[in-house]
Formats: structure tokens, C-alpha cells, sequence
């Protein structure tokens, strides 16, 4: 990967920085997770977006297991270096791992967060592969 | 503000969660910053945004300088809990300290990011207010 790249991001003390995934379509947030340099590798490489998993400690492509694979089609950065915007292509029109087209459903509302989006497929009916 | 919202999200070990501004008419992803109990909760009470400036560790309200106020339409939260989503309407069309309508104005191209929007108004003739 191009050190022009790499050097712009303001990695974190754990090497990661933040990554915002919409929908290049419908504009949609879908989700946020966190990369690495590898991920932001393979990311630019594949043009398949992959992640870091915090929990496993472990590198996620996106999609492996469950299918809902992320097809990149554009990589921004902000001012400051320390959040990377991708548009996205999300395959099966499901970001979450709970089955829902987008991962920010739950909604502030009356003191309460309100769950406003349906589960479109069953956690159960595939093999889910989020774990941020 | 309701235990019900402050309990279900995971600070992180800096008492931070990641708040992402998304504007409520264009669906821009306009900025990323962080969020703490008091930006949060001041975000809810007022109907403007706040966040928390981890380099000057102090509550910032967003626009409080330059005038480019958040008007927050929703509040989300993602499936674990560790990221806000907030629609705005942005005063001014400016959310970025740079000038530009949104931070994520550099695009991975050939290598290199390249600088894709125009600063709408020069950062000297407002008070920055945006230090992450």
C-alpha cells in the first residue's frame, strides 16, 4: 500500500482507525467498525472492504462467513486523518449481524432507544460474522 | 437524562462513544467526533449537537465559535452500543473546520488522497470551532 496513503491516517494508540460504512446507493449509515493498516490494505487491494476486530483480535473480511460481503467503491478520509468513510455495494442488503440492513437501529426516543427496523434475516439463517 | 439511554451504550475506556453526524436532507456523512455522558446529554436536552474534544478534554458544542451549529433530527444507536448516529440539520452548510460542507473531503485515488471538495468559506472568516 502506498506510504502516502498510510501516512495521512492518525492511527490510534491500538493502531486502528474508524471506519464508516454507507451505502453508496441509498446513502444509507450501515455501520462502524475499526481497520488496521492490513485491513486498509486488503480493503484497497480487493476492493472488498475488511475490517479489525477488536474482540477477536483478529483481521474480518466482511461478509466471509455471512455472505454480506462489502463491495468498495469509494475510500475517504477526514480533516484530521482519524476517521475513513467507505461507500459501499452491500451485498444481500444486510450490514448487521443481528440481520438488518444497518447496524444503527435502535432510535432515541421518550428517554428509550426504540428499535425501528425489521430483521430481515434471521441471525439463524446465516453464519454471522460481525464482532467489532 | 434516562439511564435507559446511558446504560445500553459501551463507553469506551475513556467514557467516549464515537458519534457520527450524517446531514438529515443530502444524507452526507458530514463529520466524526466523540461523545461523552455531558455531550450526549446536553445533545438531548438542547436539540443541538455536542461532543467532546479529546485534544482540548473539554465538552465542545459544535458551531459554539463559527456559527455551524447541528441541529439534531435523530439520535441512533448501532447493535453494540459503541456508535451514535446523529441526523443534523447543519447551519451554514459547513461542518467542517476546513471551510468544506464535510470533513471527508480526501479521496483514495491512485495512491494518493486526493483533495475532492472546495472550502466554502475560508477558515479565516469564521472562529474554528473544531478540534477533536
Amino acid at each position: 500500500m502506498s506510504p502516502m496513503l498510510i501516512d495521512a491516517i492518525a492511527w490510534n494508540e491500538h493502531g486502528l482507525v474508524a471506519a464508516i460504512a454507507q451505502d453508496a446507493t441509498s446513502k444509507d449509515v450501515l455501520m462502524m467498525a475499526w481497520m488496521n493498516r492490513e485491513s486498509l490494505a486488503l480493503t484497497l487491494k480487493t476492493g472488498d472492504a475488511h475490517y479489525w476486530s477488536r474482540s477477536r483480535k483478529a483481521l474480518w473480511k466482511k461478509g466471509e462467513s455471512s455472505g454480506h460481503i462489502q463491495h468498495v467503491k469509494s475510500i475517504r478520509l477526514d480533516c484530521d486523518g482519524d476517521a475513513i468513510l467507505l461507500t459501499v455495494e452491500q451485498v444481500g442488503g444486510i450490514a448487521c449481524h443481528t440481520g438488518r440492513a444497518n447496524c444503527f437501529f435502535n432510535l432515541a426516543e421518550n428517554g428509550q432507544w426504540i428499535v425501528t427496523s425489521p430483521v430481515l434475516t434471521a441471525p439463524g439463517n446465516f453464519k454471522t460474522d460481525r464482532i467489532s
